[in-house]
């Protein structure tokens, strides 16, 4: 097999879910009918891991030193800084349509045993943010693992010396249109023990 | 979200089986974790896309004029030549490790309709190796399908002029290790049809 086109099979398994078969089909497709925009996409990711950069303010991708989020006035009058562990769950929450406020993007949750400490999720730049006093709650939405909880504990306890005024966790339970007895033992305890007063009308209170 | 980032997540949904949620995925888990790589990926795209080009004798993608294969003096000596649709067929009949003779690879079937004729297959060049007078026995390995067997018949007929010794093609049929009762009718017709005479010792002869 010619050696180029069996380093580009090899190439294209760096992808998350692209196998050998995988990568060797989207080759040959490439090469028979797709050329020129193949070329197309072996710049784009070449620019895009060039250029795309942490926002100064949140942490969360950004093409310039500020993201479009931060660049936002409006985004900073509710007071709100949500807190996540991956620009992923920026666009997750983003979609949802929401959430309004700012973020802060930790790239990680603490992790001792990968070197992954305060430093590496950015903590101190989160800590000048908390001093600036602007902050009027504080949403922790890492994800509901060990990690994910030791990291909101920790960030909630370096939030605690700036005295600010909401510190809330988003809520696990059962996803909706989720079934209680397909769910998992934890996430039921979890989702027992946070249960909330039903009014009359159904709504949750 | 930045819009390059955008940009990557959209290009990268060019390769077959990558949809928007899995081409995502794969942006940021290159952004997060594998820059460097990702670069080199791209980078090993638009030099393959440029670079890999048809061997010039039996138009298998080759980053010379002439492939490893058509370069290798023994694959000649056999006086076997196979036509296959695709390089990927190629790559298959190469794993199995049971023909070492020469190929011709056609880059699709005829179908008149989307405008592939005898030009765009290559059958000129294919019809001068003919005119050689050094193919001893010609394998068809199109796909069974109509336009495969279509294709099949038509260049069988083009070797027909050149008294080719041996015109073969391959054997279609229920895939072993496969079930009788799970196979399409058709291909159980074509199975029955060109059943083989079985010798005591279980051999087909």
């Amino acid at each position: 097999m010619s050696a180029q086109l069996e380093r580009l099979i090899q190439a294209l398994q760096l992808q998350p879910g692209v196998g050998p078969r995988a990568a060797t089909r989207i080759a040959y497709y490439l090469l028979d009918q797709r050329r020129e925009e193949a070329k197309q996409l072996g710049q784009v990711l070449c620019e895009a891991m060039d250029k795309i950069k942490l926002c100064q303010c949140c942490r969360n991708y950004s093409d310039e030193e500020r993201c479009e989020i931060c660049k936002n006035p409006k985004r900073f009058e509710s007071g709100q800084l949500c807190v996540v562990e991956s620009p992923s769950d920026v666009a997750a929450i983003e979609q949802s349509n929401h959430y309004f406020g700012r973020y802060f993007v930790l790239h990680g949750h603490l992790s001792p045993i990968d070197g992954v400490g305060a430093a590496e999720l950015g903590l101190q730049q989160l800590d000048q943010i908390f001093a600036t006093g602007t902050i009027k709650e504080l949403i922790l939405a890492t994800n509901p693992t060990i990690e994910g909880d030791a990291t909101a504990t920790f960030i909630a306890n370096l939030a605690a010396k700036y005295k600010i005024p909401e510190v809330t966790k988003i809520a696990s339970g059962v996803p909706l249109g989720g079934a209680v007895d397909t769910i998992d033992p934890k996430t039921l305890i979890s989702s027992l023990m946070n249960r909330r007063p039903l009014s009359a009308s159904g709504s949750v209170v």
